[in-house]
């Protein structure tokens, strides 16, 4: 079960030492785990975008990867410390996820269902039994992540919790209508990427063996299969990497373009 | 012939986990190779900046190393996929290079030739044999390339391909001509780094042995050694530790002090 | 006392591939070390913004962690290069440094004395025995770190110095004063984080027991345990997980909020 593959994903940054520390901690309990960054750029306290790389990310990793993440604005007030195996095989989970109880892994259980949820109250597995009230990533996940990685069973590590009582987090999602024989689907951008790539809502599945088109204002952008199938400069809807709807602009950025954000509304007809 | 060390370098930037799924891809195939990224910050789509980084840091590894590039605004469309072996000899390549064939390695095998390159058909070395048509780092080139540096041969991952078919990139070059006694040297910036240091076209080797200087305008900035030769905020001229000419302000930028871009002309007299 | 765990900690940014070509460096001699990065985005040529980033990070890592720092202002000038080892105990150092004797690890040996100084003059442990002018953390810190962390003794990189010959910065404090029976400490900001949290050279040790508040022009903010005590957009202080005294704003930042920058002016109340 033990993978010895750990990733971390943080609202930290770079230009400070915190992440550094954090692998202080982790390589202090073991050197030889394969230690991997998701990302540290997630804004600062926002649990939906951190929701959204970590549910986009875990398919992609060995089995029993253990995945620490930590965008935390609750540390030190009463909100729990978890860690939980998800997946469809309680001998074999696809992951472990260790973090705060706020709604941070609640994309990645739509996917993979929870096996087993404990809450991280036993202090021998932390670097130290009276933690700083502002550092849980340091003092307390990774830790425990590190110790989880390197093959401790999970129920050691705390009490275990019904997997019913774990923060949700709303998940965007989309609806359809009928209107005159044609099928409406209604999403949102639920994510915008580094080249300014607008992801939806709306997945692969909805528009799968139809033709189809994003209606956007008064215009319809016809599904494409990839941005060069546009000339350059040219906006285009397609089905992005993630497996979702996707509005791009070819060698370009379809949020400066069209000067939409997260949370605006999309409509794919079909 | 195995190295176990991979790099990484790409246009995808931190702020998303595509850097991350790219690395999960690598560790569900080889958790123990040794993964360093050269950089992940090259301007979207701009394989110029991306030909130079590699060209730059290729030879400062070691020996079979293999260097994973994922620059790629053809993705998708009918441009190949390509893995290289460049050196001088094909039973200890210098390294193996993987990625789109756009150009992007076209300033690497200036200085190792191509010994043997294979265009990427065969999907039985792929993370999924449909991969996505957007990102064939994640799907084609992270595991080709995670195979290279765990042992499998270069013939094994697809069709052989003659090195004279390879995409090339206009390399940025250097003239002279002599004006009463004196050796003009004209090139042109090819990089603009971090610290704003502008980075010439020009190589050690022109200015080896002589005494020289930069003009610039009506100034002459006299050939120096280090940053410190000349004082807090002065403009200098020196051997860069790239091995071409170089302009800098100790302790500042030449880029803003000198408001010069990328391709700017610049003259070196001896 | 070989610990195989490195850190860098660079001022080079991550747009150019600086940093991977020292870990190029690094893996030509030992592919088999844990490489970990503090930071990169140390602000052009701040020491001490290096100096603080260097020792609030050296305790959380495993004893004998060799740390390697470039912030170096004054490569290829007379400065010395150096490797030193700190801790209480020369049979098993706390850690290894190697860098530019410029001060940058003088907030270090404030916490760990130094146990041994050596100056990098060796060129047997060099990259190349003519190192680049302008990047010696690839020519030479680099390589000699590798070979600390490999087991090297440490005389054997260069020639024996003394501990009070290194060069120091000039440590922030405080001091304190009493005031109609109140003690009032005054103290600067010596850091701001990513989120904008303010750091004070105030240690935790001066408001430990007692009630405390910050002064800050006519509003009192009394000492908290964590963000969360303050309700979301509230100015709050704080023991800081860097142990210091901290300014903050719950869910915000506090530079931005109060105007602060580095070496403004903080009191604290009791």
């Amino acid at each position: 079960m033990k993978s010895g593959v750990l990733t971390l994903l943080t609202d930290f940054g770079l230009s400070d030492s915190y992440v550094g520390v954090m692998k202080g901690a982790i390589a202090s309990l073991n050197p030889t785990l394969t230690v991997i960054d998701l990302t540290h750029q997630i804004p600062p306290q926002n649990i939906a975008a951190a929701r959204f790389a970590l549910m986009t990310a875990v398919p992609y990793f060995p089995l029993g990867t253990v995945h620490l993440a930590v965008v935390d604005p609750g540390v030190g007030s009463n909100r729990r410390a978890i860690a939980l195996a998800v997946g469809n095989d309680v001998a074999q989970p696809v992951a472990f996820l260790v973090g705060p109880d706020n709604g941070l892994f609640s994309g990645v259980w739509q996917r993979y269902p929870v096996l087993q949820a404990v809450e991280l109250n036993h202090p021998g597995y932390w670097r130290r039994s009276s933690p700083s009230p502002t550092f849980h990533g340091r003092d307390i996940f990774a830790p425990v992540a590190a110790h989880l990685a390197s093959g401790i069973a999970l129920p050691e590590l705390g009490t275990e919790i019904a997997p019913e009582s774990l923060t949700q987090l709303p998940i965007p999602t989309w609806t359809e209508q009928w209107q005159e024989n044609r099928r409406i689907v209604t999403g949102c951008i639920q994510a915008i990427d580094h080249f300014g790539n607008l992801i939806t809502t709306i997945p692969a599945a909805v528009v799968e063996g139809d033709a189809w088109c994003v209606s956007l204002g008064d215009r319809a952008l016809a599904g494409q299969s990839t941005y060069s199938d546009t000339p350059v400069g040219g906006v285009l809807a397609l089905v992005g990497s993630h497996g979702w709807v996707e509005i791009a602009v070819n060698g370009g950025s379809a949020q400066t373009t069209l000067g939409l954000d997260w949370g605006a509304m999309v409509q794919v007809v079909m």
